[in-house]
């Protein structure tokens, strides 16, 4: 039964980090056809944002070696966009020579996780996009920033609001057109959901700016979900399915499944334009390919129902 | 981090029924004695309402045939409420000769669930469940009722809301003292929950008379939950480790899961007197009994952090 709630948006959008995001952390590498496949699966499911890959150096993501073939073969559906991972001037020239029109940075909110994973501080992270950044605006593009671990890291355990704040303000004086706001470890409770985006907006964050990508770790996804909904967030990452994951952080499991999203927004009257049902069989598809079974509780359900009939 | 979120209660009551719900629906016949420890556990993890068995017919559910034996055996905690499952004035005598305190009766909001559950009308059942409450409020007895269906029903789809006010009004009527709403396929979402608790409400009900009771099969049980307290519920029911379901229901999967629900509140700051680690170990404990492993995801995660360490 869809039944509306006040105070929430009439229209959301899935940003789709299933072919990036999701296949970058299964350990099977996937062929480029099967890739190409499911990204053509997902437009046709609805989705309208999908993040098809990233253009970070093979020996660190073997993964996606295959962007460049991935996205020469794509057949580009009309009305959807399909920006990819950039992370620094050298992968900006390998996508814009496959001709994308948007990307995405990846930045973090602490220390730690910035020194492990980009092998750098702050500080000099910044210093790093900043030129992808200028470069890629010039050129007509969006960029988005993701920024890891706004809520709790596992080495620093929480992270303090003004921090994130701090940060989130860096990225967009760069020339960054879209926050997303990473609960990498999946820790976040709706309350402070609220807080930091509340904070963010105090500061001058427009709230068309963000969006929110949570982790299911602790099964809070969705709880989360609805609390950035109610302060005007209309942009919510996930992955089909639930693949993925953070390799690097201590019992991280998979991003939010994107039909666990959709079945909730869809109840809530708010419109998407996915197709749950679609969806979920491209999820199955997809888990064939994997080998395992996906953890999106929707996809369960869905196929058992399915099965019985 | 602990960050409270406006217009949610300071503290929340979570009735477990993981020894009862749970273990009805698992396959495994658990021996008597390993339930009692489990039981003596979850009071140890902080629970202070634990529904502990049924006294419905052991040729309908083998699995608590051994209802007198284990609350025969069991020492009750300091503050801590153990009601029992009641179908029948039969399952009263014994529930009473067993000196429990607190029943609960099963009810249905759909004619369908109602004829498949108790072989009955819903007009039957309540006739039925009439001289159940009479007789155990007169002996002192709390009375909650279960009402499953609130939300959908497998076989009449969507259940409309006038429909559930209905029974939740008749039951409340015949001196039940608390209502469990119950999405017994999973399928609500929070826009309707909060519709179904403004239509109570409306017609009389106070909040302080009504329990939610939400299962995880499409992955909405924390978001509907964050719904319910906003309507100003604060009691709630899950399951240890997410034990149990609902075998007549097509596709439906287990209780939202205690520790997922504690995790929650416990970053919301909201009281509920529950140790989540602690609680967390009993699940695993359990799990290695039943030979598979627990579907909460924080079970899950905080195992694989103690794995890792």
């Amino acid at each position: 039964m869809r039944v509306p709630l006040d105070g929430l948006p009439s229209r959301v959008t899935v940003y789709e980090v299933g072919a990036r995001d999701g296949l970058q952390n299964e350990s099977a590498i996937v062929p480029v056809e099967v890739k190409r496949e499911f990204v053509t699966r997902l437009a046709g499911a609805g989705l309208r944002v999908i993040e098809a890959t990233s253009f970070v150096h093979p020996k660190w993501v073997p993964q996606l070696a295959d962007a460049a073939e991935l996205l020469g073969g794509l057949e580009r559906a009309e009305g959807v966009r399909y920006p990819v991972l950039v992370p620094n001037e050298r992968g900006l020239d390998r996508a814009l020579d496959a001709g994308v029109t948007e990307i995405a940075i990846f930045g973090s909110a602490t220390e730690t996780f910035a020194r492990r994973n980009l092998n750098r501080t702050i500080e000099e992270s910044v210093e790093m996009f900043a030129p992808v950044v200028e470069r890629a605006r010039a050129a007509g593009l969006d960029v988005r920033a993701y920024v890891s671990m706004c809520f709790g890291d596992p080495w620093e355990g929480d992270v303090p609001i003004e921090q994130v704040v701090s940060v989130a303000r860096r990225l967009l004086d760069l020339g960054c057109t879209e926050l997303s706001l990473g609960d990498t470890i999946g820790v976040a409770t709706p309350g402070h959901v609220t807080a930091l985006i509340g904070a963010l907006t105090e500061s001058g964050v427009d709230t068309g700016r963000l969006a929110v990508h949570f982790h299911d770790t602790y099964g809070q996804a969705l709880a989360n979900t609805l609390a950035a909904l109610r302060c005007g967030v209309t942009t919510v990452d996930a992955s089909a399915g639930g693949l993925g994951g953070c390799p690097y952080a201590k019992s991280a499991t998979g991003n939010l499944a994107t039909e666990d999203l959709v079945w909730m927004l869809d109840g809530l009257g708010i419109e998407t334009g996915v197709d749950v049902r679609r969806l979920a069989e491209t999820s199955l598809w997809m888990a064939e390919r994997l080998g395992r079974p996906s953890p999106s509780r929707v996809v369960q359900a869905l196929s058992r129902e399915q099965g019985s009939e």
